[in-house]
Formats: C-alpha cells, structure tokens, sequence
C-alpha cells in the first residue's frame, strides 16, 4: 500500500463521525499481566462480550499477539475474525490508523506517531514500538494508502469529529508536555486541520478527571450527531469531576462549530466512584515503567467511552444506579439504534473503556487494486 | 470462522486447477539463517523479485513475520500488500490452506497438519508449530470457513488437481513413513477423494531425484490444463532422474483421468545438474536438526516448478542453456500467457522453488458476513 505524501485536506480527504455507516469493527486481544490482572482472563471475557456484543450488528476483526493467537481463538465466537498481529497493549482506538473518506467513498488512514500517552515522561508503558506500527499494518490489511506522520504524536481517543469539519479535543492532553511539547498550540491546531481536513477545532481545557491518559476527550465529550454532543457530568460539587465538566460546557455553550451552530450539549450523568480493590491491584504484575494500579485508586468510570455501532450503542455498565439513567438518555438521543449494556470494569481497571478498545472501520468501496 | 464438520465431498466443494481464475497470491517472506543464506538476504531478493512479476497479473500479499515486518516492507514494492503472521518458514504452497470452490463460487479452505516433512522422523526442521498454524490464521485473514484434520500430514506440493476430478502425487511422498505412515494406501486415497472431492488418484512412484521433500509431485509434474501435463524430463540415461522421469511417463501413459481420458504428456527438460557451493554451504547457518546444506549437493532443479498466474507462467530460470527451450515450451502450451523467468537459484538453494513459494487464491465470491 502507498504512503502518501500531500495531506488529507489537499486531496480532498476528511474523517466521518462515528455515527455515520460502518464496514465493521477492529479490536485488540488484552494480554500484558502487568496492566490486566490474573494474566488478562477476566479483561479477555470482557472483550470477547464486548465484540460478541457488537459482532450482532457489524463485522469484528479481533487482532492477536501470536501467543494468544489460539487462546483467543477458542475463547471469541467463531463469528469474529482473528488476524494476528504484535502489539503492546489493547487500545486499538489510540493507535490503530484515523481512518478517511473522500466524496467517492474511497477510504485511506492516517498513521500518527504513538508513545504510550507521554513517552519517557509520562507515558504508561515502555516500550510502546510494536503499537506505533500497528496503524501501517492495520492500513496493509485493509488494503488502503496512508499518510505517515514522522513525528507528530496522537492518540484516536484524543479527538472526536462530526464529520462536517468540526474536531473536539483537549488542552490538557494535547498540549500535554510529553506528546507534542516541542510544538505551539497553534502548530497543533494546523496539523489538525489538515489531516483530519476541518475549519473548526474546539478546545475543552481538561478531560475526565483522574484519566490516566492526560484527559483523553472521548471519556467527556462525544458527538451524537453533528450540532448534538454528550458530555460527563455530575452535579455533586465535592467532586473535583463538577468543576471540570463546568468548564466543559461553558465552552461548548460559547463555542460555535465549523457550521455556526452551537452544540447542543447532554448530560450523561457519572455513576458513584469507582476505586480498585486490594483483591484487583494484588492480580496485577508490578513492573517498574509500567502505571501501577494501586488498591484505593480512583478510577476514571464515565458513560461517554461507548461504542457507536451500526444501529446499536454499546456503552458501559458499571454496576450503578446511574446506569439505568445512562440508558435513559442514550435511548432517547439514539431513537433508531438498539441501547446495549456491557458490565465493563474489567476494562476500567485497564485504565479505559469500551470507546477506547474499539476503532470502527467507515463503510467503503476502495477502487480495486 | 467456523470450522466446519462434515467433508467437502459431502458439501459438494472441491479444488479448482490452478490454472483457472485466481483472486490474488499469498507468499511468506523467508527469513531463517538455518535455511537461507547469509541471513535470508539474497532468498528475500528473490521472493520480493517473484512478487513483482505476480503483481503484474493479480494482488500479492506477502505475509511476514513482526520481527522482518519492516524490512520485508521497505523491500517490497507498495503494491505488494504486507500482512503480520508468524511463520517458521516460507513454503506457503506446503502449509497455506487448501482453497475449495462450490458451484456458486464459495470459497472455504482445508487445514492439513504439517510436521516439517517427515516429523522428527526425516523431517527438515524442528519445531514448526507456527507454520501448522499458519492454515487457519488464513482461512481467517481470508474469511473463510474452514475443514480441519486433527491428524492428517499432508503439504500442498505434494498434489494437483485437474479441477476436472483427478489429483496426482507421489506414493514416495503420500507413503512415507514420516507423515502417515500408520494409515494404508487405500485409507489415504480415500481421505484424497473425500476432502479434494476426486473421483480419480494417479499415483506416480517417485518425484524428482534428491528432492528433499520425499519427492513433492510439484517439482516434476503439473497440470497445464484438463487433460494436458507438463513432467520433468532428462534424456541422460547416466542421471537418476532418467529412471524416475520415464516411470513417470509410463504410469501416465497407462492411467486415465477421472474423465476417462489419457492425459497429454509434455517434457520439460531439467538444466545440468546444479549444486551447492562453498561459498554458499558457508553462509547457512548450522543448528542441529535443521537439513543441511552442504558443499557438492545436490540440488531437485526443475522447470516444472512454475506459477501459474492469471495471465501468465512464471517460472524459474537456473542460468542454463535449457531456460530458453523451457520458454519455448511453455509458450507453446500457455498461448494465452506471458511467458515469465526469474532467476531462482536463491530460492532453489532453499530446497524448492517457485511454485512452492507461492499459492493461489482461486476467484470466488462469498456472501458478506
């Protein structure tokens, strides 16, 4: 496949919503016994439902390390496609390639540069090599040409578009010292805009609180549809969570997007606070360079991290109260689509959730090669 | 993918001739110091070299290991699609599915077991569990159902197909001890007709001399068409291969095919003998229990070991006065065809050659998942 010189914006290419047609879905088997506990098992059950869950509405490609190649085999329905593939983790969303469109339909992907969410300075894990290949390799599986970035650091979670030429994001992640540290907000700003081909960036200032990955966006804030957005929230003031989605929404309510609307913003209400056991920490492999997870640890529980599927939302159940009112506004937001639960701490105590271990695929129809 | 009960035979799938339509070709990168000199180097010249001759005629996907994925990359051309998967070797032809056809054009594909040709009894290497692997991981990749055989050895070289009911191989090879030497003759030719779906085996006695393999039937007979063969052929009565080629031509002469025709033999005569040299004993690494190469060897040259490409041959050339007059052959019985050579020593000095390196996918067109 052709890496690409030019950029998006120069050749007529731009990301699509989430919310628009899919040609199915791509995700990576969980398996580093330092980040997920008991040698992955229980995140391993998780993903699986998580890709049964949306294998009844797209197609699922679940990519594997060659060591879990036959583990996840036997363990994912005989529906999901397996395709081997090294990796350091299971974050296909931060590292897998922004997937584009142009008007014929025609797809290409970007391969951003990866450092596990800060490099040396405050990056999760090291090394990280075999993630910043994946986006080139998923690229050559699904046959399409890309544009590489030799040294611009991003991660798919960091924004979200509407597909008509607005890209929300974060300050706190993407001016964050240890991605792009080097570079002005105004440097970052232009690079968005000509690879993810948009007029508009809106910048919120921080993400969900405590969010291991310097405030990834799609944990706070996801488009519904173009001009219509979900945000986190809680009206609990004590919470250091209030003043963060505050701030949020007074920029979304003074911000207009690409097409001079303003964002009409719902709330998804978080559940009560979630914190690892001692029982949970205890099945996590200490390593040095690798973020701990320390029993008593806050973790970053939000609504927003759902999946948008081809007629389904998959969003995360957390074993709440508030997850019945979660539904409620998803259902009435999503009137055509089918609302499904998945139980998802598993993968909270991997330091993400169900958005962030899924990368859908836009539908397509590539010329042939 | 699902792995399917039951047998092709009885769910009236069945092997297309190579001949017929392909979808694309598959090959493996070689990388192994054990097998290919000077760290693979000269043998990946030659594998990207075959490439770019298919490429000419339909899509290429080279799959590579994680440790080679880049450098395989970098040395294929970009329309060579390059997909991670673990591997041992690089003899796709041997441990690459088997694609079956239906009459509406379904694909599905055979895994086989693989033991390295002959196991831990006269086997080339140890272990190859990866290259086992290797049918299933592309049924996968290719989103086809597949049929497994908990435990029948066999290796794609070691057959053709007519498309039209017949399969011919070698008893030297299908016999051997090493792969199912528990099972008879007539248990084996009954495993054949049910999962080939023949009608009819032609059991040649040998294949070629010293073919390391236990005398792959690919390297000294091929199926031009229904009807019509091409077999390796020496008029020098001092060579051993005059012995094996003309009881080749009698069992031939004396068989019918499964259409109860006498199949039209045609020679193709093999080049002076070729064999190992110092220079290139000393660039294999040494490992016990992986076959040696060494200086004054041998090796099973033949012109029959030619791809058959939509819309051309490719076929090896040894750098003899014979290439020319194999060319003339095959322009003789491929009209239709770009008559295509390439330098194949390299790949040779591995102990097989083109045809072995490579394996169609026939066209088809499955319903969507």
């Amino acid at each position: 496949m052709i890496r690409l010189s030019g950029t998006p914006k120069e050749d007529g290419f731009y990301m699509p919503g989430e919310f628009e047609p899919h040609a199915g879905c791509l995700m990576i088997w969980p398996e580093r016994p330092d980040n997920w506990r008991l040698g992955g098992k229980p995140a391993q059950k998780s993903y699986a439902k998580v890709a049964e869950a949306i294998a009844d509405f797209e197609p699922v490609t679940m990519l594997v390390s060659e060591k879990q190649y036959q583990n996840a085999r036997s363990m994912l329905q005989s529906r999901i496609r397996v395709v081997e593939m090294s990796n350091n983790d299971a974050w296909i969303r931060d590292y897998g390639p922004s997937f584009l469109l142009n008007k014929q339909g025609t797809m290409r992907g970007i391969d951003w540069r990866f450092n596990a969410w800060g490099g040396l300075l405050d990056g999760l894990y090291f090394p990280w090599e075999k993630d910043d290949q994946m986006a080139v390799k998923i690229c050559e599986l699904e046959e399409i040409d890309y544009y590489s970035l030799p040294d611009f650091i991003l991660e798919g979670c960091s924004i979200h578009v509407d597909g008509e030429g607005t890209l929300v994001t974060t300050e706190e992640c993407l001016l964050s010292e240890g991605r792009n540290g080097q570079l002005s907000k105004a440097a970052i700003e232009a690079t968005l805009k000509d690879y993810f081909n948009v007029q508009k960036v809106i910048w919120l200032k921080h993400g969900f609180y405590l969010d291991e990955t310097n405030g990834h966006v799609d944990n706070i804030f996801n488009f519904v549809a173009p001009g219509v957005a979900v945000l986190a929230w809680t009206d609990d003031k004590s919470d250091p969570q209030y003043a963060i989605s505050r701030e949020c929404l007074s920029i979304l309510e003074r911000e207009k997007d690409a097409k001079g609307r303003h964002i009409q913003v719902h709330k998804l209400v978080t559940p009560k606070q979630v914190h690892i056991t001692q029982e949970e920490s205890e099945g996590v492999e200490a390593i040095n360079g690798t973020f701990p997870r320390q029993p008593g640890d806050r973790l970053a529980a939000s609504y927003v991290n759902y999946y948008t599927a081809d007629g389904a939302i998959i969003f995360p159940l957390f074993d709440d109260p508030m997850d019945d009112a979660a539904r409620e506004v998803l259902a009435s937001l999503y009137p055509d689509r089918q609302i499904v639960g998945m139980q998802a701490r598993e993968i909270l105590l991997g330091g993400g959730n169900i958005h962030c271990i899924t990368q859908h695929i836009p539908k397509h129809q590539n010329p042939a090669r």
